[in-house]
């Protein structure tokens, strides 16, 4: 191999310095889509522009559109790495061996901690009719795996007896509606931690589809271990 | 009284003239809003223009302005006329003496047959950020009064003992979830008729909360008489 002198042009510190551009405009990249999230939550998609998104992640529009062609990209970059994360919590429940139950509460739980917690999801989760077509497109077909996903884990649940028969392909998309709809009301000052709002809505919407030994033929006077 | 040859200055037939013009741009109106409803379904409320809501409605756009001043009118009527009915479903259903669990059932019926049969509500009950501040206010009024409307129903259900103690706001808010996320997926061409849906969805949703006189403590072997 012959040595240069010049140490940029060395293959080997020349990867090094490429791949330390490349993770440093990864970074870049991230906190600008944290920043496009905090704006889309603040004055909704439709309403945010370029110019505010620049201003929040401290760059001039002309810098931020070096890194992003425009509102549509930020848009379906937020979307897709939420979806990707989702995809691989669903992913790793499936693949575990505890009971289904919670392996469906590990997917809940992983919903709202990215879409609530992680704040590239938050609104812009929701927002796919602003995407070109045929970026939308691609966001489509994720969200499409991941209900399978969540329908699949349920019909898992039924066959091994844990949950009660049910329409899992109506309970996967009730489970989703009411996860995706705390995008609407949850205010990072509430009351309420994420962890906390997962928790209650995983025992809710469980218990939907636990499977019981009776079913109460009448009103109960008194309840005892009903999971709050 | 003072008798006139012109029968328009006549104060009677004068009032049933401007009665039946009234009525005439009621339905004028409630025409209109269909007809955007269909619009913004078709083409997301962002992206529907009064260009072509106008040829929906088969009216010139300077007619169409007439009626309505803007997009943001449009959509505040399509949502308030939908809330409306929808705090009337609730404020019958808890006034009736039936059982509470049914009176929940007859609040998801109405909601999902508000949102989904009628044209009026659809994709725009959800886009209440596109509307100006002063409009909004008025819609995010009535939308808490039909959230707290739910959440008194559970309370109610739990004070009677047919549900099983429960964070009645969490899981109202995880009930409107569900149903409004129907607009995303809901197809007026799919296999289930919005009827299906309302009963699938409530069996799940009513489930989750029903009084239990007793909680399974493993998963059963067989499962007997599990509410579809």
């Amino acid at each position: 191999m012959v040595q240069s002198l010049n140490p940029g042009s060395n293959p080997a510190s020349s990867k090094i310095a490429s791949e330390r551009i490349r993770r440093k405009s990864e970074a870049r990249r991230l906190d600008i889509l944290r920043a496009a999230a905090r704006v889309f939550r603040r004055s909704g998609v439709a309403a945010a522009g370029m110019r505010e998104i620049a201003e929040e992640a401290d760059l001039s529009p002309g810098n931020l559109y070096y890194y992003f062609a425009g509102k549509d990209e930020l848009l379906f970059f937020c979307q897709d790495r939420t979806l990707d994360r989702m995809l691989a919590a669903a992913a790793a429940a499936r693949a575990s061996t505890i009971p289904v139950v919670d392996q469906l509460r590990a997917v809940i739980g992983a919903h709202l901690h990215y879409t609530l917690d992680e704040l590239e999801g938050a609104t812009a989760h929701l927002e796919i009719d602003m995407l070109a077509d045929d970026l939308r497109r691609g966001i489509i077909d994720k969200r499409d795996q991941y209900e399978h996903a969540v329908r699949a884990l349920i019909t898992k649940g039924v066959k091994r007896g844990e949950f009660a028969p049910c329409d899992a392909a109506l309970v996967a998309r009730a489970i989703l509606g009411a996860l995706n709809w705390t995008v609407r009301w949850y205010r990072p000052d509430g009351a309420q931690s994420v962890a906390a709002i997962a928790e209650g809505l995983a025992n809710y919407l469980l218990r939907g589809i636990a499977a019981a030994p009776q079913e109460p033929t009448e009103p109960v006077r008194a309840v005892s271990g009903g999971r709050k």
